[in-house]
């Protein structure tokens, strides 16, 4: 009878034992796992503030720009404006929303960060994210095709080339459209760095 | 002593019987996660064809459309073509790399229903396919403001409208946009069930 119970004890004891240990390297695991996708989320928003900074340049550049010619004649004054023609209109409007997007986003980045482990909103990052990439990349696009043409003309369609004149403006769309393109390039990393946070070990 | 056997007998039995149910709930629960994983594949593989075909319509309608006018003058005959504009030119090439790599990529597909559990071809995949997001929004941006100008025009820039003329050259351009509009959104909705099938659970 003594024996018996002893035996019981030392089989409590191993399976005590065995529930102890199996969470406690669990833990371990899920620790670094968690801190890896820290770094990740970390980056993550060092990343969406950098394309908050270039998207809100694009949009200030382009909605800022406007030109008036030194010379006139009698009847007009020569003047260019970005809403004089309708793309440049949809890339102040498309910069705008992203701008706004990327600034809104950054509190499901820093959620990300706190709570590495939770696949919640970065699903729901990597989602808009794709969909901005798509406005900023149509926006910096369709400008870049106007100011190729602004810039060299084309002689079949005898469309003039503008920038002749009007070269502060070209230069200052230009611009905007090269800081769009630094948004495009950010946003893709962003979904790819989301990807692989989202990716199971 | 006889009693104590027994004992031994019993643990060793609830052991093996720990034992053996562990693995078996765990096989079930891989079993149902692979089962979702390799569905979510299958709509993959069907949007990626889908994809691949209207990318194959946009490149085709863009690179075989050329308007030769009825009327001609002494000098010249007046004719459209699409690569009178470079932006159709770019439509064309980006357009073509995007068939290209969606027919390719269809292999990649198959291996992830192959093995639903895989995070190697679905990580690539999504990293490509957002490129490729990239890549035809630009072609089709570009191109439609291009359009939207040939059909328009645009007094300050003094660019007159060319689709009176080439009505049949606008519109078949006009469809190849359409076309590749058709395209982003089905490789967006590709991206995204690619992030829904990283997530783990």
């Amino acid at each position: 009878m003594e024996k018996k119970e002893s035996t019981t004890i030392d089989v409590a004891e191993t399976s005590k034992e065995m529930k102890g240990k199996a969470p406690l390297s669990g833990a371990t695991v899920e620790h670094a796992r968690g801190g890896y996708k820290r770094g990740l989320a970390i980056f993550d928003l060092i990343l969406r503030i950098s394309a908050f900074t270039s998207a809100l340049a694009a949009t200030v550049a382009m909605g800022t720009t406007e030109q008036t010619l030194p010379f006139f004649t009698q009847f007009f004054q020569f003047q260019a404006s970005y809403d004089d023609l309708p793309t440049f209109s949809f890339f102040v409007i498309a910069m705008a929303i992203v701008t706004s997007y990327l600034i809104l986003s950054a509190p499901f980045s820093i959620v990300c960060i706190a709570r590495p482990l939770a696949v919640g909103p970065r699903l729901l990052l990597i989602i808009f994210d794709t969909v901005m990439v798509t406005l900023t990349t149509s926006a910096a696009g369709s400008s870049a095709a106007i100011i190729y043409l602004a810039h060299n003309g084309n002689s079949a369609a005898n469309w003039l080339a503008i920038c002749q004149q009007f070269d502060d403006f070209c230069q200052r769309i230009s611009g905007a459209v090269v800081a769009a393109s630094i948004t495009v390039v950010l946003l893709i990393f962003m979904v790819v760095l989301s990807a692989v946070a989202l990716r199971k070990h």
